[in-house]
């Protein structure tokens, strides 16, 4: 069927939200349906986008101050975009990723300090036309998040071990690109039971993307 | 010998100037008097960095502009100094980069337009004490530079590509480096026979850090 592009759903929120748990969840419902599903993240998703992202992780890269991140996650996602997800919308398949360019929209803007239209601009010439079809923001009070993440085995990343102030203002960043972009962003209460969140999440891209109606026509 | 720190060498010029050939040929040439020699380039030199270089010399990162690039360029050292560079040093290594942190004053600064102190702070963020103890600068003529790039095999990347008067800029950039830092740089004629310039180099280096009194004494 050529022509049929396929949908771009990114995840996003702070640290303990789900957003990997949920995302998974998602890849495994749709796939389970018979559909061409890739589940990807950032920083990361293609070769040299996850060599920035072991760069990013590590600290290393903090003496490039918070703009020299900014253009560090841009040129990963620029190969990620460019090496995987877009060729896989083309191809027509569904394609998940576990934070996307919203991420730093509220990581290196509203938390990190740089100007929104420096962060925008950026990620406009990172993503050009490929923007998310749908973006789920899964909300959960920072406390909760922070002690989900607490109870990882790892030690925490270069973003999770920073203050908690820092994690409020991240949190209404992403608040606040739910009202900035409402065509696209629908906001999920993640403090609830990980099952009820799946169904929630599942029962909404059926409904956006009328899955039921395609199953239906057998597409 | 704990406590014998390594020596720092790097290669810089513009295209076709001979500075791969004439840092291998060094390489070899101290291997050969029982020497630990590390050769390298920039970008490059670490997995991450490789990583980098591919994004960089791809092209792909163009709509980043020559910030963009710049900070690229400093990620990739960054990585490149704290994987192989300064260890290597530290275990007493005479270490051989083809292009290092000048290439970036010269193409992001002098010829790509950004001003001279934003990449001097990106340099020293990436370097850090980690400063050549000499810098071969290796001068030809444009023309007889991208003449010998036009027989190579491969089509030219991102920089080779350049128009003409870009060229002469960073010839001139590189010139103006030898100024500005006398101690460490030394302007070798590479339009010459290629053995003639190793020859050259050699002499340099052994005089510089006192090679053969070092033989002489056995170390």
């Amino acid at each position: 069927m050529a022509g049929t592009r396929g949908r771009f759903i990114t995840f996003e929120g702070g640290e303990g939200t789900g957003k990997s748990t949920q995302s998974k969840r998602l890849a495994a419902a749709l796939e389970g349906r018979g559909l061409d599903v890739v589940l990807t993240r950032e920083p990361g998703g293609s070769p040299a986008a996850e060599a920035i992202r072991g760069v990013l992780l590590s600290g290393r890269a903090r003496p490039l101050g918070v703009l020299g991140e900014a253009y560090l996650f841009a040129a990963a996602r620029i190969d990620h975009v460019a090496e995987l997800i877009e060729p896989s919308l083309v191809r027509g398949a569904y394609v998940i990723c576990d934070r996307f360019a919203d991420s730093s929209r509220v990581y290196q803007g509203t938390a990190g300090g740089l100007p929104a239209d420096v962060v925008d601009s950026l990620v406009d010439a990172a993503i050009g036309s490929t923007v998310p079809d749908l973006t789920v923001i899964i909300d959960v009070p920072v406390a909760v998040g922070l002690a989900r993440v607490g109870h990882r085995s790892e030690g925490a990343d270069r973003f999770e071990s920073d203050a908690v102030a820092v994690h409020e203002e991240r949190r209404r960043g992403f608040l606040a690109l739910a009202d900035r972009f409402p065509e696209r962003c629908v906001v999920v209460d993640g403090s609830r039971d990980k099952d009820v969140v799946s169904a929630d999440i599942l029962a909404l891209v059926t409904d956006r993307f009328g899955l039921d109606r395609e199953s239906a026509r057998g597409d």
